[in-house]
């Protein structure tokens, strides 16, 4: 049956993430009223298949079919936009959709530089007339909202001196911290908070590392999996592995869309920065190169966007 | 006896606030060393004397014409200061002086324009080699240094847009703390220190109507005496009515140290400013005109440059 396969081409070229847009016009193009309907609707052969996409697709294919086209042109504008700019359309957007991705607010103010973040918290204003942190204080609920706020209020030190002993200081009260999360969760910890939102990259170095001869595991082994703490920790403390992971995840078979999506934001964000060091952390993680990955993974102009990108960074 | 009406003279020429140059000139030019040992180490006819700046000058003499003379240099200097520098200096000596003056910190985080703020926290990092926040998180203590760092964090949104049903309820919630203020300080509730620390001034001047309205009172009133949050919410809501009560403080006869400095500070930061509605606080809180007042407490030189700052205002 004719439009059997080409729903299987179709759904070949939606495998991934992106559009083969030259398919797409090939089948659709020459596809006749009732078979887009069929297609719309969902058809009974889809039902009975393994494969996700398909059961996704049954559930409402245009939707999926919007989406994917759309994934390039957000790529495009992404790119194109000023990075104040897109950053603080991705905190807005990251606070108000329902999804609630939380971890690029922390993304957002724990890996840019101080006068980036501002950047983005200037834009932030002109753009939504209202302060990052006054958004993000009346989204974020109670126990995580002090240590967001802070985080995205920052205005670090860039310099060079650290105090050794301050950070072998804080570093005890960090282990200290960890040592009673079952008492209080470390997240809530005013001290945690303090020091992780206003001491600078480097003196964070130095207290992770003293951390890590005190307490045996790096602070973010010992902080509990997936929570927004972990999160700011390994952004603060290896942005470009962070990155990598995030990567990783956005490219694993069966990612969810939120998951799918950071995709887009990592590689538009990151390639006229960091991106040749979050490549090496990619190789690294994975044993396979993140273009090999996007090649196998993408489709049409989405993939080729996206390998121009990270290729710049050569 | 000569000795003792010089020292009358002198005495009248420090009664106030800074230096009468010719009549030290005249004067201390013509003393033998005897008369100038005498006046150093203070003389019995000072100890029956009732003049409170004769008791002061027995216990050091020297310190007083040294701090005497350093006022007019400290107010040329302070007024010469890029703004920013000078708020990074003023802030960063509240924070380390033993006499802990953390107003100055309130008054530099409330009354300052975002950008003007933000310049101080940028100077304050190529000064000290830290942000001004992980000072303040480590010089003030629990129960205010929330607040406090949450205040020096802030980079307010200006724009004209308020949001007049969330200022009506954060009201609400202010009303709420300072009635619970018994069994929670108010200046440890988590929403006072969001509201005061994350809105747009414009907004908190919608809250603080609404406040009055609710509950009878302004805010102000309902703090404690003294307080932080007393004087965050009265430069955050009116900073003239502020500026012209600090001079009024600073300019009443018997005044510490503490007090005093602020006279040069305030002349000095709001001269190009808004001195001329400080002005107008001042003639309707005193009833005598700022220019009138300082014409009568201060002297020589420091007076002249004083003067000719507030009248810049005119």
């Amino acid at each position: 049956m004719a439009l059997s396969q080409d729903v299987d081409a179709i759904s070949l070229s939606f495998s991934g993430f992106g559009v083969d847009e030259k398919s797409i016009v090939t089948i659709l193009g020459k596809w006749k009223p009732e078979e887009r309907k069929s297609f719309r609707k969902g058809c009974e052969f889809f039902s009975n298949d393994d494969d996700r996409h398909f059961e996704k697709w049954n559930t409402d294919h245009m939707a999926v079919l919007k989406r994917e086209f759309s994934r390039f042109k957000n790529a495009v504008v992404m790119w194109t936009m000023h990075p104040w700019e897109r950053d603080a359309r991705l905190a807005k957007e990251a606070l108000i959709k329902e999804t609630r991705s939380y971890d690029i607010i922390i993304e957002i103010a724990c890996t840019r530089s101080s006068e980036e973040l501002l950047g983005a918290r200037k834009a932030y204003h002109s753009l939504f007339d209202h302060s990052i942190e006054e958004d993000v204080a009346s989204h974020v609920d109670g126990s995580k909202r002090n240590l967001f706020v802070a985080l995205v209020s920052a205005y670090r030190y860039e310099g060079s001196k650290v105090n050794d002993e301050t950070a072998k200081s804080e570093a005890k009260m960090l282990c200290k911290a960890i040592k009673n999360a079952k008492t209080q969760n470390p997240i809530e910890n005013e001290e945690v908070v303090r020091i992780l939102s206003t001491r600078s990259k480097l003196h964070l170095k130095a207290i992770f590392k003293h951390y890590k001869e005190m307490c045996g595991k790096t602070l973010d082994e010992d902080l509990e999996d997936g929570s927004s703490l972990e999160k700011a920790v390994q952004c603060l403390s290896s942005p470009q592995a962070y990155f990598s992971k995030v990567l990783s995840a956005s490219l694993k078979s069966g990612a969810d869309e939120k998951t799918k999506v950071a995709l887009t934001r990592v590689v538009a964000t990151r390639a006229d920065h960091d991106m040749k060091v979050i490549k090496e952390e990619f190789q690294k993680e994975n044993g396979v190169s993140l273009s090999q990955k996007i090649n196998e993974t993408t489709h049409g102009n989405y993939k080729t966007f996206l390998l121009d990108l990270i290729e710049r960074a050569a």
